[in-house]
């Protein structure tokens, strides 16, 4: 089984203090980019893979969603999400399931739209879960996820490096050797699946999907003005957005 | 128009020393993953867009197509591919024409297949170009094509540096912002124009096509043992190659 990292302490700690778990989906700049791959969702039956805090489950609710699912592993975030949501007046039509996106079996043609975001790089057999997600869909149903680029994944030693008239360029290496990447983000040894571009789309293709849109997210003008850090993110992108369909 | 470094007599002359020029399809390291997309030509009418020597052209010709038309703006490529193709037996099926892909208007359901090696990354407007293309495949027609990798184009200053343990890493950046890229590759100044993978993708759906296969491509083991100088590809992808269909 997958590495349950959200469940342990000094992680999910750190992870509750992020702009995304604070102001949810505000927080996270890729989210307008994100959200413009997603069909309107009202009467829609919505699933979350890997949903966190609910923030996207409460949203989809809220835009009238007829059903949704959120899926975490963590019970530690479900716990929060539920907290979270009591009071929300779109609480009825919202299930919170424990399942790993390892060993995950949704019942067949259950769903419109299957959403997940920042979670599939956390997943080791990609091929069964999309071939799972493919099943649980109509047909005509959209798959809308977002993942770790390949290009932020791949190094040995992720990190950019200046130039000496303060330019910065990201250090990319290893990209032909997929497996597993160790790094230090928000706890020490936390485990993500690397695979090359090509071979998440290739693996879509082969399990059904059709490819509708590849979003490489990178900032706009107007998120660089408000918070000047994200200039980085347009020297090698960070986040991948893909909205594809069965 | 785009620039046409073909006929630029330095360029001419380096390009005819490189091992493709040289050797043809058994000289491009990645010809067996890009003849892989391909389908039986057996029968079929075959377009090779920025043909140079004609290599592909015979090769289909060989293969059987009934039709093989190769266009190239570059009149000395031209030259040297009706030389080459004089005394070859398939002759009788290939037609070489000479016009820019920039404004390349062929017939409307006139090809069967589209290929096209290293030549995209020269066209500015892309777009257009595969509009072009879509037209004159028939319904259910293929576009299988080589392009290098934004990887590759991207940076300001594209090399390796190397660490303290002699590793290898690719500087990347610049990655977000598209348009043209001036490099010496062959000869001063050839100009290239950069897109981020995204955008090449989403130009390809948004022009019709469907995408079958995007390979990033990557030497075998058994190619680097032939050649030790190609380990390097391993860190980041040089080619992309895409296979799609109408």
């Amino acid at each position: 089984m997958t590495q349950n990292i959200y469940d342990d302490p000094e992680f999910f700690e750190a992870y509750s203090r992020l702009n995304r778990s604070v102001l949810g989906l505000d927080g996270a700049p890729e989210w307008p980019a994100l959200r413009a791959l997603l069909p309107d969702l009202h009467g829609l039956r919505v699933l979350d893979l890997g949903c966190g805090y609910g923030w996207f489950c409460r949203w989809a609710a809220k835009q009238g969603a007829a059903a949704v699912e959120g899926v975490d592993v963590s019970v530690r975030m479900l716990e929060r999400a539920q907290a979270m949501t009591q009071r929300s007046p779109h609480n009825a039509v919202i299930t919170w399931r424990r399942a790993s996106l390892e060993v995950f079996e949704p019942p067949e043609a259950a769903f419109d739209v299957v959403f997940s975001s920042l979670a599939f790089h956390y997943v080791e057999h990609l091929a069964e879960l999309l071939r799972a997600i493919h099943r649980t869909l109509v047909p005509g149903g959209r798959l809308v996820f977002s993942i770790e680029h390949p290009i932020y994944m791949a190094p040995r030693d992720p990190d950019f490096i200046l130039d000496d008239d303060n330019n910065e360029s990201w250090l990319l290496d290893s990209y032909q050797m997929e497996g597993p990447r160790v790094t230090n983000w928000l706890a020490d040894g936390v485990i993500k699946q690397y695979r090359t571009l090509g071979t998440l789309v290739n693996t879509l293709i082969d399990c059904g999907f059709t490819l509708s849109r590849l979003i490489e997210w990178g900032p706009t003008q107007a998120q660089v003005d408000a918070m000047p850090e994200l200039a980085q993110e347009r020297e090698r992108p960070m986040m991948l957005l893909i909205g594809a369909h069965c």
